[in-house]
């Protein structure tokens, strides 16, 4: 039943209306469900605020945006700039990991509007003694204020809070000033020239009477991530197959020579598939077949055995001292290793038989099973979290991350987070961020785009996204600009993936290698944060289970893999490149200044990227026509950024390595699939320094 | 200095986390500034509520929409019906004044979801002998949940609260059959018959599990008004100067003579500026001169004298009986009288010695008068907001409104709103509307766009416009488009008047008689509530003071006028027709349909407006151009709003009295200045009833 909601009492009792705070503040943007939700950051970068403030009337009104980082007692204040239309616009940064508070505060400016009118009056020759007289107790009023123990610092825009000694001595020169402008043994001029004096509006201005401000009712959040959580590129490897020997098993150490192989490619996050015991109740044989033979490894994601669950390790890729040197040697490569975390069991997990009340049992006592039905999932039980001890789950949960943030993970990969409990996921993001602001946690949702943002709201630090079903330059610019021109840019962060061992997609099953290098180009320069399932991407490998499948045939989640990494086709010098582009170049290291840009061929798509200070820029364009050369115009110039340029400016193909000289307006590509199906261009406007741009190629 | 705002605590203590709600409830719409405000609908009107609702993982979802009228202790439950993508949608209607409540509520349907999988199943034909006692069990849980005293009332769309008596006769039959769903001894088909018979599904779905439903933090709320509030046509006029002698000053009893004249050109609402003794320090003479004649009467709005305040009759008028006759005699001829309340005071006002605390004192001692520096305005006081006495200050505004609400005025335009204190407003309309729910208060409020809307989400029931200065078809589009595709619609309600005694356009000043008609027939058609100014309206006054202003010449805020009401130009006959089309047409009597037409010409702007049930069309078009004649072609038909018809259809011009066949697509218009700027077209759709429409007419 509904409970007996308290009916509305559009105000409360007359004490406790604020009867006299006549600022009102709307519409603050950012703020993600009211508030409900932080926004995100990473380290480094700057907040934009935004709110409608008025009062009633004419008066004028003051307003300061105030934030507050992590940890700190003590909030920083700075003026609102008016923009336009009631709206007022701040901007702050963000240096600290953590939860960073910010608030809007706003109040009727008495001395300012004073100061206005007698402007006005004294241009229309009006006597004005009155007038002084008003001024004169206002700057007393400051005078005061500026005394009082315990007010308000004042308002200091770089300034640090200003000390007593200070206050004083700014106190004692506002009275002063008070009397002389109520001094009538001066003239007229003499104290209306005091009364505009630039000096007095800015000593008065900071003791402003706030004892009537509005403010926001709670003060919204931004969660300041790692730079690695906005700027990253991923490399999805199986430990088990990094073995020279075929059908050996391979193991922590081999995965350890391995690692120039992946830093030389230009990655920085390492991410391995469960690397857990795996159950042998239900085992999956190859190709996912019901019959594995006794040598057939299982899925990595048939988690626990005997052996131990989510916090052991499978004694075949070695122990915690192998994993945690893996760990170190990885961070000497500027490798940060990403673990998978999925939250679900074997048949043989520890948890089965010491926690059966965390699964659901099935009224003959056996336990319940994934299925999807009809399919049954028979070697996996999922986790029930309506269970009556979800307290103890949580916390057994919570300890696997912890397990592993201990041995030096800090990058979390979630297998299918949205079959698990939002609360859980809020929950435990939290708690873990509090000991480890520096962890990231990637959602791998595929589901409906609600439950994907919902996750991101929640606390995930990325996500999985659709990038991988959008096919032509339609659908992805308006995913594109779905992901960083609405709301969702201020707390979901995309990661885009060409490839995972669970998909792959029809494009690159027939569209082949210039397939690969179009979409893992997409991927690196539309998202900041991409990755790739290796070495199946680079090495082409593009033949699935079935027609109409996106399962690999053979798949590596059955089955150990032995990998030519020296292949000559392979597409690692292109994927380096475009990591290297990556590194150099500010501009493919954020989203938010992406840009579409028109060509004449529905088959080219053309975007570009900037630094905030235009001094990077890159232009990309890629053709989504995997069989057939396309060519057309496109219509791009450094101007349309905002940079004052020239009609002149160069680009530069950083993967092909040669550079053009174009012009503002419309220019002519060609994009053949059998040579490059993409060029991702620097771009140097030709006025700026101009013959060393040129010299510098 | 800002509070020391806690530290964000993401997550409370474990123990007050819902560990166990896994719906998520987001995105209600309406909501406005995140249930701050109240939404507004007049009696007999609907709510259509949507929100995204969804569960973790791949659960079925239940969810309804509750509302509770005002004064009722009980809510109302309907299922709300899913659109698409995780949006659910459901409607109530509120047909009592007062604030209705609404919220939303939702779980997991663990019974719907075992229903779907078993199917699945079945289908499938696999076994599903553990199913069928699963199901069970959910089915001896449900008939536990009918029988437990004081459960939740099982849902039900029409259905009123089932009885203790239903519900044990329920829950046996679900006792019943969950034995039998359990019951080795029948067949499998048997019991899958009855796992998936309709009755089992109904009977289960009536007693779900709510123990873990989410709902919002708060319930939303609408503000229920009367009719009037959504559909009214204002006349306002000066009571002074209904005098049939001239120079005379008009009365009450003058008044009550004109009431047939205003009732019969089709108004509701008969609207009076200020009927308080008018102050005579520094009272204006004529055309707002400083220097006034001894007979020159003042302007209404400078309130008060030794004879009383704003709880006073001039007595020049009569006396409060006089007012009560008049109040009684209009609402006998169909006519609401509404007030004008403007809380300011003339220096002879009783609250200037009175209350000297309730104003601002200059540091000579006399008290500050309204300025807009340079300008003066010494005959007005305005009232000081920031008083330490405000809440004497408040309860003695309420109680003028209070005063004149026992009088039987029910309607008030409040005088420039925005001037005083929205914490005020929003208290005082609270307050008032407690007592008198039916009260109708218009906010004269010509400013900034966002300070007209607050005052709109505070309480006021209808809004002044920019209407008047929109001034051709792309403005106005625009401008109706904002305030009818907006989530302003649900606060604000425009009221368009095409001239005020402010207020004389110049597109009144040089367009003449077919800028008079152009403008009204786009305050009646566009706007459900509207007003004109008259006579001045009517007799086609458009002499300004000076070239340049939209003060009118002579104006009647400084004077007494003597109007020949029976001009034979009047637009008497074209207002009554306006108007009576407005009553007898549905379409004419709400924003929420209207819909703009294309046309070829951009001095012609078409529009339509439609009855929800689509009985009801009306299609109006209108010249912005008042000196040629502007033809062109403009497209529309009944099909474009959802009417079945066949290609023909019938207009018939309700102020020309002629029709014409049109069909659907590109018809062609003329507007002549000269004969009228503007069609205000019923619409038949010929295929239904066909000969009937055509013999209507």
């Amino acid at each position: 039943m509904l409970p007996e909601y308290r009916v509305m009492t559009t105000m409360g009792p007359m004490t406790q209306i604020p009867g006299r705070v006549r600022t009102v503040i709307e519409r603050v943007y950012p703020s993600i469900d009211c508030g409900r939700f932080p926004i995100k950051r990473v380290t480094g970068e700057s907040v934009t605020v935004r709110a409608d403030v008025f009062a009633d009337g004419h008066d004028r009104v003051r307003c300061v945006l105030a934030d507050r980082a992590p940890g700190r007692q003590s909030w920083t204040e700075r003026e609102m700039r008016f923009v336009d239309n009631d709206r007022w616009e701040g901007s702050f940064s963000v240096d600290t990991l953590g939860e960073h508070a910010y608030t809007v505060c706003a109040w009727v400016d008495h001395f300012g509007g004073w100061r206005d009118g007698l402007s006005k009056k004294v241009k229309a020759g009006l006597e004005v003694s009155l007038e002084l007289l008003t001024g004169a107790n206002l700057v007393a009023a400051a005078a005061e204020r500026a005394l009082r123990t315990g007010s308000a610092a004042p308002l200091g825009n770089e300034a640090p809070h200003t000390g007593r000694k200070t206050r004083r001595s700014e106190a004692a020169r506002l009275t002063e000033l008070a009397k002389r402008l109520a001094d009538e043994n001066k003239t007229a001029e003499q104290r209306i020239d005091l009364a505009l004096s630039n000096e007095l509006r800015d000593l008065a201005l900071r003791y402003p009477d706030r004892s009537r401000e509005s403010r926001l009712d709670k003060p919204l959040w931004v969660r300041v991530d790692p730079e690695r959580a906005g700027f990253s590129s991923w490399y999805e490897m199986f430990p088990r197959s990094t073995s020279s020997t075929a059908g050996k098993h391979g193991t922590f150490r081999d995965c350890e020579r391995l690692l120039p192989y992946v830093s030389e490619m230009g990655f920085d996050v390492l991410y391995l598939p469960p690397v857990h015991p795996i159950g042998t109740t239900k085992r999956k044989g190859r190709n996912n077949t019901l019959t594995p033979t006794p040598d057939d490894p299982g899925s990595p994601w048939a988690i626990g055995s005997p052996e131990g669950g989510h916090t052991a390790i499978d004694p075949r890729l070695g122990n915690a001292e192998d994993f945690e040197s893996l760990v170190r040697r990885a961070g000497e490569h500027g490798l940060d290793m990403a673990l998978d975390i999925a939250f679900q069991c074997s048949p043989d997990h520890p948890w089965v038989s010491e926690h059966p009340e965390w699964f659901t049992i099935r009224p003959d006592g056996s336990v319940q099973f994934a299925e999807n039905p009809p399919k049954k999932y028979e070697d996996i039980y999922p986790i029930n979290f309506e269970t009556d001890d979800w307290e103890n789950l949580w916390r057994a949960l919570r300890d696997v991350f912890r397990h592993w943030l201990k041995a030096g993970v800090k990058i979390f990969r979630v297998d299918n987070p949205h079959t698990k409990s939002f609360a859980f996921w809020e929950w435990v993001i939290a708690e873990l961020k509090r000991d480890y602001p520096e962890a990231v946690f990637l959602s791998e949702a595929f589901t409906r785009p609600k439950v994907m943002y919902r996750l991101a709201k929640l606390g995930f630090t990325q996500s999985y996204t659709y990038f991988t079903w959008r096919n032509n330059a339609t659908e992805m610019r308006a995913y594109l600009e779905e992901l960083t021109t609405t709301e969702a840019m201020e707390f979901f962060r995309p990661n885009f993936w060409p490839n995972t061992p669970d998909i792959l997609h029809a494009d690159l099953q027939q569209g082949g290698r210039p397939a690969f290098i179009a979409r893992v180009v997409l991927a690196a320069t539309l998202s900041s944060n991409y990755g790739i399932y290796g070495p199946a991407f680079e090495l082409l490998q593009n033949t699935p289970r079935e027609s109409g499948s996106e399962e690999y045939l053979d798949s590596e989640k059955y089955e150990i893999k032995v990998w030519n990494r020296d292949d000559p086709d392979s597409l690692r010098p292109i994927i380096a490149k475009l990591n290297y582009a990556r590194r150099e170049h500010e501009a493919l290291q954020r989203n938010d200044t992406l840009r579409f840009h028109s060509t004449d061929n529905p088959e080219i798509m053309a975007y570009s990227k900037h630094s905030p200070d235009l001094d990077c820029i890159v232009f990309v364009v890629v053709s989504f026509d995997y069989q057939h050369a396309q060519s057309g115009w496109v219509e791009f110039g450094p101007s349309k950024l905002g940079v004052r340029s020239t009609n002149q400016y160069m680009v530069y193909d950083l993967l092909a390595e040669e550079g053009y000289r174009w012009q503002d307006g419309w220019n002519y590509v060609e994009l053949r699939p059998t040579n490059a199906p993409a060029h991702v261009f620097r771009v140097v406007p030709l006025d700026r320094d101009d013959d060393q741009s040129e010299a510098a190629w």
